[in-house]
């Protein structure tokens, strides 16, 4: 069984109606046409990757063929080519609550997560033990031993709630503790204040992996006193497939931020062009490589889809989604043999539900065939992601109600929803 | 004196005869239309920021619109997404005489070369030397301390006419020789050849950064049994704004490829999302993460400008015009403070030509206001490469005479080209 009050399970025509009146008093109704949506699609999986923001278009085509056709080299000043990275990493700032100068563009998350993790762990030389989740998405858990093995370090797996009890235990043998606020595949979430606090009464620096946060839920890196975060840009961000990913240095860390990936980007005269690594004042020094510009152009117009927006506003439109999403499920799909895997508790939630089911793949397949697209992890995951600024409260009930008829009719047992494509 | 044969300097009527018979002879003239150049625009800046090719904007537009925006997430099965680094890295090695499966697509070249120095070096355990060129562009030297410090080698640098002898000296002793082909400041080319032989003749392995060569002159990565290379993709092969970079892997070496930048698509199976690292076989192991998709798919566009091209046909012309570049300076320029600091044996000559003058910046910038867009490089260089897609020998004359006008009427002192700006 499904819901946990059976007895209260509204009907379909209390849900339309509900849907219609979320929708009628939803504050971000607005932001919706800040997107370029298909028709005929209910797109549930913007946390892999966002919709195509409005804007982007017409950025794109100015970066091709006026910056780069026409303006040539002449880009890097005449265009704020040399500044697009710790420019676009302010407006990324507000939106995970770091104040500017602390954020840069560029790179993927892996690089970044690489460059910080190691950086950090020699921030707190002596101390022998690199704490990660063994639920962090599995990126993190290989640069971790990666980086483990180039220090010398032990990496230890323990869990989230598990984690402030281990760090009062090692208190000065942790050097870092990397985390993730949401879980990749559940989308419950961690109390990050809590676990800040108990890095750093162990004298630990703190390492968070925004990736499944930033642009999904309130994010106050500066408040918490985070020393280190990283995160992709096309999840929630919606900058594009594969947009440049970000690194958080607290301003306090920067002066002895001492960073593997020493590009020239990031010295302090990088013209100068010396033969000796001097890095740059300030998060200027976080810069590697000339970043993929077209992307992260595209990543800067994608972020003006929340101007005007405050994250508590996306908070409450996305909890108001899944919280929806999970009433729809208790009313519609009791006893069809689902289970919900997200925490019920709002506080513990992030901006996804996640629905085990035994046939999660060819569910998955056959409502994407429908035209309601969530994704799958294996081996039983059925992932929906909410992304408060371009879904409605109808199309979570038009989802839930496709996802009955499908599992219904049985119709996710046609042959052609069996067969798993390498990419998922 | 500029030229070493004054009484054979030509006349200006025979200069621009000679331009208009190369340029009718010219096999590759029909590439130009391949790009999209600005009118009234000499471009010799191709070796740091390539012109736009004509297949790269209805690229973008398909990836932005249809791929992204109506296709989203379905992408990565139904365009191929997650083909593109080896795809488009299966282009780039026809390009560099790397048969398929060989090089992969993606990150920065900053990124590249950590990943493959740090891998070379461990498949030499126990050497505790990494040779590299003072002369080396700064991000290569910067990354090659880097490595040393993290795996406890000593940096040593040596030019690279005396990598052979220093080589042959402490064979046994060197992990890795990490060169470049051509010198990003004279266009001086070194003996790859010669080099690599000198490196496995000392056990040791050889690293190339081709990010000068690739695309503007022929590379035999395989016949050269070179081991480790990589490259940008935004200069001569005009990938666009901070294009994607590459990393060749020698076949022989890809089982024990052992690199610390342990993303998850280098995963053996990624989808099953493992907490623990397992490389992929092939090249594949060397994929990082998710790679910046638009200015991917833009540099697969921008490579089908090679289409049909040989590279044999690309040096020829490539030589053709440096050396009528010089052949235009010697006439046009001699008494005027000039001096040549590119090689002037075609065998010893990348595809740009460098000239010295102690007011090189003010030339440059003067220069780029009438049209004629260079670069320099501190304290005295100007830089002028040529890109045998889309350069013509009329345009280099136009080039030599605007600079010679720039230089004998004094334009180059007007205040408004004095002050340097941040980025040249």
């Amino acid at each position: 069984m499904l819901t946990e009050h059976p007895s209260a399970a509204p009907d379909l025509d209390t849900l339309t109606a509900r849907a219609a009146a979320l929708d009628n008093a939803d504050p971000l109704a607005h932001t919706r046409e800040r997107f370029l949506l298909p028709e005929g699609v209910v797109y549930l999986d913007g946390n892999s990757l966002g919709a195509l923001p409005a804007a982007v278009p017409a950025a794109l085509e100015d970066a091709v063929h006026r910056q780069w056709g026409t303006d040539l080299i002449r880009s890097w000043n005449g265009n704020g080519w040399w500044e697009a990275p710790a420019r676009t990493g302010d407006a990324l700032g507000r939106l995970i609550g770091a104040a500017p100068g602390q954020v840069v563009a560029g790179d993927t998350t892996s690089v970044q997560l690489f460059n910080t993790l190691l950086a950090a762990a020699r921030l707190r030389p002596g101390r022998r033990l690199l704490l990660t989740d063994p639920d962090h998405f599995p990126t993190d858990q290989y640069i971790a031993d990666s980086v483990g093995r180039l220090l010398g370090l032990e990496v230890r797996r323990v869990p989230a709630r598990e984690a402030a009890a281990v760090l009062a235990a090692e208190s000065g043998n942790v050097a870092v503790a990397a985390y993730a606020p949401v879980d990749y595949r559940t989308g419950g979430l961690h109390d990050m204040a809590a676990l800040t606090t108990a890095a750093h009464e162990a004298g630990a620096l703190m390492h968070w992996d925004l990736c499944h946060a930033a642009g999904a839920l309130p994010v106050q890196l500066d408040a918490l006193q985070a020393d280190f975060a990283v995160g992709c840009g096309y999840k929630y961000l919606s900058g594009g497939p594969g947009a440049p990913a970000f690194a958080y240095i607290a301003r306090r860390h920067q002066q002895d931020f001492d960073h593997p990936l020493t590009g020239w980007h990031g010295h302090a005269e990088p013209f100068a062009m010396s033969g000796t690594y001097t890095p740059a004042e300030g998060i200027g020094r976080a810069r590697i490589s000339t970043p993929p510009l077209l992307s992260l152009l595209a990543l800067e117009a994608a972020l003006t889809a929340f101007d005007g927006v405050e994250m508590t506003a996306v908070r409450d439109k996305s909890l108001s989604l899944t919280g929806f999403f999970l009433e729809c499920a208790d009313a519609l799909l009791d006893g069809l043999g689902f289970t919900v895997a997200t925490p019920r508790d709002p506080k513990r939630r992030g901006s996804q539900v996640a629905l085990r089911h035994p046939e999660a793949y060819p569910l998955v397949a056959a409502l994407t065939a429908r035209g309601v697209i969530g994704d799958m992890r294996a081996p039983d995951l059925l992932r929906f992601g909410f992304n408060a600024l371009y879904v409605t409260h109808a199309e979570v009930l038009h989802a839930v109600r496709e996802l009955q008829a499908v599992v219904t009719s049985g119709a996710h047992r046609a042959p052609e929803f069996q067969e798993r494509p390498t990419v998922t």
